[in-house]
């Protein structure tokens, strides 16, 4: 597979994670292409607007199976109204896979709205393939994604979730996937970068939010009509905020519960995905099925995007 | 003046700030009374939704001169849907004056969006008139606000601001006043509680959130397109964020330079408004008028909410 990483976000500053990354995606035999950009740093980005758009339109450009960004940060949704939209649906409709999560889902979000394609949440170079013990499974369910083998994803669901699931086994059916990180999904609310998904199935995950701002970013979708208009809630994992002594017994699953409290479809738990090692792909924009049998949950998409 | 304090936010910790919020106002002449949940807690909330809703319903059905909470911290946009606004809005025509800032931003939006009447952006109990040294010009302006005297706020602009505002006076008239706290206002794009306002003068500030994060909430609102509506924006305080070694040289100012090449309105920097001791009272949803004459601003309204 020819990888091609770049830089859409923040400036790489662990060089070393890249190298590692691009020395272990070469050991696993794939042919990595890096951006030219790819190390650029202009303050707290990866280069000014321009240069990122322009290494986005070379990734589209690039010919490569698949386009990975070093790392995300913060620094996409300063591009939206400038993104190279058809070159990246075109490449995808000629085969590549973009893949990421974290910034990047203001990337897979307006690549949805604008042109309905699917892009992959999934991993990054630096903290997921220049990790210092790369996960298995992340690199199986990347492997699976890169290869067009992936038919879905499972994860054991909390016992929690339980006793609030209805009994059948067909969760949803037919419904289009989509989501990603909550914050940057809900920062493009209002635009016309967010795509209007009914009778979907929403993932969402965070890392360093606080329970409340979750619960106020829930809140804000609950309240514009988004939640209810899923078939399917699935949360991901949240993860390094810190709780404090003024929160008294306020916690992430008191916002889960509030959460189940406020909309009748099932919100599921647990989906391995967000900002932690072990990480499925998950086709953005895909028409999938959500099951669930006993303690197992089960995303399926019968069919690879490009099937 | 009859003052109405109560909870409709975060629980009360200190308790001393509460006694000598009361004890100061009493001292001023005021006649304060406290809601019978003013230091009720469930959680981090001071109260179950419920009870604060009561407690908003009770300070709207008081016959005060003025509804005062407690403190800001998170609550409100959780009851957006259940709020009182026709018994707020009745309050308002019967010549109460709702005060607050910070999460009362939420409150202050529902109520401008759903009944077009004026609260105003001001102190609190505990931080403002329970601080250890009031601060006098807060105290001045929230005497004007509740006397019905005050016709308006100025300061003075920074000098960074100079070069880019028009040369003309009058950069702002006739337009309606409206924000508040950035990240709450924010919180209620696509959902029926934010007013649709056109041609008007958006003031916002926050507290504890770094630059990248104050500009992906400018950048939604710029993409929402209710930047380029307003005929200026007023930024008052940011504080209490930390800028890292990641940030290299990427601050506030940056954000706003930022801010200004992407609006053709003026934007004016120094507003004495938010999470600062020094705050003036401002009218949200009145007419005002915006000039600049040299380094000095003012905000004018000619009349009265009540006259």
């Amino acid at each position: 597979m020819h990888i091609y990483i770049y830089s859409p976000s923040g400036a790489v500053r662990d060089k070393a994670a890249l190298r590692r990354a691009v020395k272990h995606l070469g050991r696993l035999g794939h042919d990595v292409e890096l951006d030219p950009d790819a190390l650029s740093t202009k303050q707290r980005f990866a280069g000014d607007d321009q240069a990122r758009v322009l290494s986005i339109a070379r990734a589209a450009a690039s010919g490569a199976d698949i386009a990975m960004p070093t790392r995300g940060g913060y620094g996409i949704t300063r591009l939206m109204k400038h993104l190279p939209y058809k070159a990246i649906a075109s490449s995808i409709k000629q085969g590549m896979r973009w893949v990421g999560h974290s910034d990047f889902t203001a990337l897979q979000m307006g690549v949805l709205a604008k042109t309905g394609v699917i892009t992959w949440a999934g991993p990054h170079a630096c903290a997921d393939f220049g990790a210092q013990e790369v996960d298995e499974i992340m690199q199986d369910c990347f492997d699976d994604m890169a290869q067009g083998r992936g038919e879905g994803a499972g994860w054991r669901l909390p016992a929690s979730d339980l006793a609030h699931l209805p009994k059948r086994t067909m969760l949803a059916e037919d419904a289009k996937l989509w989501g990603g990180n909550l914050s940057v999904l809900c920062s493009l609310i209002g635009t016309p970068f967010l795509p209007a998904v009914e009778k979907g199935v929403l993932f969402l995950e965070d890392v360093a939010e606080h329970p409340y701002r979750i619960e106020r970013m829930l809140t804000q979708l609950l309240n514009t009509g988004v939640l209810a208009k899923q078939q399917a809630i699935v949360l991901g994992q949240f993860t390094d905020y810190k709780l404090t002594k003024h929160d008294q017994g306020y916690k992430l699953e008191t916002v889960v519960s509030w959460l189940r409290d406020h909309v009748k479809v099932p919100v599921l738990t647990g989906l391995p995905f967000g900002h932690v090692p072990t990480k499925v792909c998950l086709p953005v924009g895909q028409v999938v099925n959500l099951l669930r049998e006993d303690r197992e949950a089960f995303l399926l998409w019968a069919h690879q995007a490009h099937d």
